[in-house]
């Protein structure tokens, strides 16, 4: 951590900031510059700290040195983690593709789906149970219902299954279920479900919040990691931006930053971080392209009669589509799916 | 909601989209223009309808007319809700005090906090005993601890509990101690936290998310008011926007724009929504003349010291001047500080 | 363009309103919904009109439904312009490849850089002589010898020139050496520097403002076009949001999104669009799979002793294996690098 | 500037960068933290060192300790920087407003507006004559006649004439009439037109571009002020963000923190910054609470029919009422209208 001194920091102000920091139990260094003293704070103090010592007086800013998550860190484990979830393999070479449906609306249209996505090369099926709406007055969900439907359409097609766990409360029915739990991007930052999916024995496909910075995800999936789960998927959404021609942006860049900075793999969602079903086969094609370890994609039966997310949902064969072109894509970049 | 067909669009597609809408029980209305054909489907449903129209064959967009939520509205119940819970008073022409620490750290603190904030003027006291942190690394809260501690200040000077409740685990608990359930940012779309606070007994300050629209936030509150909890308190603390200088962006437009939507009383929080003890008396003060019911001030005995958020809590003296200045402001522009 | 009148709006309002419409030329069409009156207006008018209705008494809001620019649009020339500029070919299935350093520096680095680029792939090389920069304090460019050492490297290569013109003043000189004239993302909205390119034989690359909305990128081109010049490209290099890990947000799906509205072909940028030469090799293979039309990529012979942005130039040999990787994946999505 | 060192950086990039760092004319000082290791570069130099740096292998970030700006920085001068402009008078204790329509329409709307603000307490008369359009289709101004109309109504009333120039042509002409030239939003970084204000004897309203930060801001006026002018106001006008219900959003803590930084003025333009004349009101009081050093508010006879910016535009009895409250909230934050 660096402490950077306003100009005209009196020696009073700085020799104080020297015994907080020795206080807080690191070591100090003063660098008189020429306009300005620096004081650099060593150790392995990381959070809280900061906010202690910009409050101290004649303090201009302080600088963290060090990223403050620590086990999703790639300096931690610097070989890449491959998330294996069923018949899904996330990671290390391997893109997994998940399609599926918004909402599980009933058996037949899970099971159509199932075996039209298995055939077009997807290997785990998403969709979602429990509904996270904005709305009080959307469809809230079929719950546990969805659920058995979501096990019959693994019994007959092997695929894994991906479904959203909104509350504490449901971690275990949902548990007995999916195979891997889903943590949507309005509950990324809900600590106490994090907590809850970390005591699972299932893998966590935790999404990006719309405004989360990268390290506010990387914490996040920390609350999962130090709770003993190391199954976790980070996943790429899309964020707000001031941009309204499409439902979120979706910054690509994400993924070759992260696999710089963690050992977990990235999946992109380019249903939801574009919102249009036309938009979605050439996010896909990029999405691979960029390196992302895995897709999520929104495919229904009808999307002009879906319960939810009908615009931004692919039918089977524009879903069929989009996997040639990813496949061969994959083949360009070295990426095998499976 | 208006259809928007492309141009070009075959009469085929119109009668289609004719029949979609009527299907959905409303009426269709279709007009012709100079370059493109719309269609007016009249009737009252709001959500979901949308996301299904659109991916019609030949639509280009489709608009919503009505506000997607309801009971918050204007529209519904005109005059202003004003929210009492113990010794504070929001809305209504009242303008509520809510100060104190980030986290309840010890009974001492917290005492000598509530009589100081007291003596400028507020009536609610803030403090978090069970702590949302962003790293897993960072103080969690003293737990129901820090709550006792709470109590005992209300006890000593009479000034209304305010606290945050993370899950629905200990929405029962908090309510024994707290006049007022927080929601925080990162909450504000966890839907069974909504519905658990809106069947509990105390009224809910619930925070808009650093993304949330606005609608985002009515529908939030929704949540709250249908399950039967019309004591709701809306709190702007700032958006996610590029702006790096300060740790948010304070939006105090949102404000007037919200009591030209909702009945709800408007609180703001000028401690998140800048990040910088040195920003918040100028924007307390903005808030206030701007029309705010009430503002939510972090306040510690010795910031440099705080375990939590020190860089943007005043300490005693910061927050009387800020109390003298808000109050001169309130005269100007015909509010009670209360 | 729709006018909603709000909930309760009286009789003679919407005769009001009505008459407004008439006024400007339009038709108007009434719908009483169940809960609102809306006014179509019926005609070809785009501009201005919706901020003098949004006016009227009793009215909640004006709603457009026609895009607001004509000439750039797919429904006014529905097959794709191909861009022609020397050896640089761009639009309708060709991939153009630009090349080069932010700066021109000296004449050894540019035909050095020239030659390297060209050996790759490239068709275009890019260098700006005048440089707009943020401080006045950084280097502004060689100007007119930059210019000629540009000149040179066409002259042994046959690259196209690719540079910037950030004032009116400069317009004929800079055409007299280039091939296109770089409109920069400050200039976006420079109305007398588009006026003057428009007026110019030379095609145009206009850079998309960091916080520009598509609407106005294309009304932006409009200028352009509507003096006369046809041959414009638009570039995507990234908007301004939250994000700090890159230096701006680049949106791919801004490619597809703008190949269904215009018929201009779109260049993205990936050294600007993230700001660090680590990320630029995945995020130029990602634009080519979301189907841009061209790449400008910053290339510099020794990145670390660049005169300006080094931090997100490629040196050869990364410019060679971002060229490798994005011509399988052009075969893959079936365009031609040329 | 701080050179921050990967992870496990060998001892002998440590050396090549401290080579660097002594090449470029600074002292270097090493420290080594218990993870990695930190270089601090000592010396004057603001830019382009950080991009050359961190190029550098083994380098993982650059922290730049000085701001890039200097004579506007309050380090250098730090008595407040008071703009007078004919009757204008603008920063130190002194709030001046400044009212008017968007565009000059004709002499009648001019003189009129001029007369009812004066009356009201204004002391500046904006419109504009030469106006940058998103869209080429809409009114483009009256251009000198539009300058005529101005200076009529100061012959009339007395008022200081602020207006806006767009190109670098225009900067003479305008300056005959203006005794403010505006730079716009679009213009913020148009250094070319920068320069040329910087060279003409009037006195400057910048105004932040919508994605601008404060440094880029603060670089700006360097560009003006660098050239020999020192009356440069700044305007804080709204950015972009996510929100949609406002034009843009008004970040007002910008006030306090330009404050704290630069000792030139700060003007607020609550017009552009919420695009709404319903908000315009709360919001221009808001600007005063914050200290806000001037106004500027759009202001029209009948906006319902003015010729661009209606919707955002008081008439002369919301203007009156706002000067009314404006004028309570100054004196309880003890400015002075005039």
């Amino acid at each position: 951590m660096i402490v950077v001194m306003k100009k005209g920091a009196t020696q009073d102000q700085v020799d104080h900031m020297v015994g907080r920091i020795e206080e807080l139990g690191l070591k100090s260094h003063v660098i008189v510059g020429t306009e300005r003293t620096v004081i650099a704070a060593i150790g392995e103090k990381r959070e809280h700290i900061k906010g202690s010592l910009v409050t101290g007086s004649g303090v201009d800013d302080v600088v963290p040195i060090l990223a403050p998550y620590k086990v999703a860190s790639l300096e931690v484990k610097p070989e890449p983690t491959e998330v294996l979830a069923g018949s899904l393999r996330v990671g290390g070479g391997s893109l997994g593709i998940i399609g599926g449906p918004c909402s599980v609306e009933d058996e037949e249209q899970i099971i159509q789906t199932a075996r039209a996505i298995k055939t077009a090369g997807a290997t785990g099926l998403r969709g979602g149970a429990f509904k996270p709406r904005t709305s009080p007055y959307s469809f809230q969900g079929l719950k546990e219902t969805g659920l058995k439907f979501l096990a019959a359409a693994r019994e007959e097609t092997g695929l894994a299954i991906v479904t959203e766990v909104m509350g504490t409360d449901d971690v275990e029915l949902v548990s007995e279920y999916a195979d891997v739990l889903q943590i949507g991007a309005r509950n990324m930052q809900n600590y106490r479900l994090l907590e809850a999916v970390g005591n699972s024995p299932r893998a966590v496909l935790l999404k990006r919040g719309p405004s989360a910075t990268i390290d506010e995800l990387l914490l996040a999936a920390e609350y999962i990691l130090n709770e003993g789960n190391p199954n976790v998927m980070l996943c790429e959404r899309g964020i707000r931006t001031f941009e309204s021609h499409t439902r979120f942006t979706l910054p690509l860049a994400t993924v070759t930053y992260l696999h710089q900075k963690t050992h977990l793999p990235v999946v992109v969602d380019p249903s939801h971080g574009t919102g249009h079903s036309a938009l979605v086969p050439d996010m896909a094609a990029a999405a691979v392209a960029v390196g992302a370890d895995g897709l999520i994609i929104e495919v229904h039966p009808n999307p002009e009669r879906a319960m939810s997310d009908g615009y931004q949902s692919l039918n089977f064969r524009e879903f069929q589509e989009t996997m040639d072109k990813c496949s061969r894509i994959a083949d360009a970049v070295g990426k095998t799916i499976c």
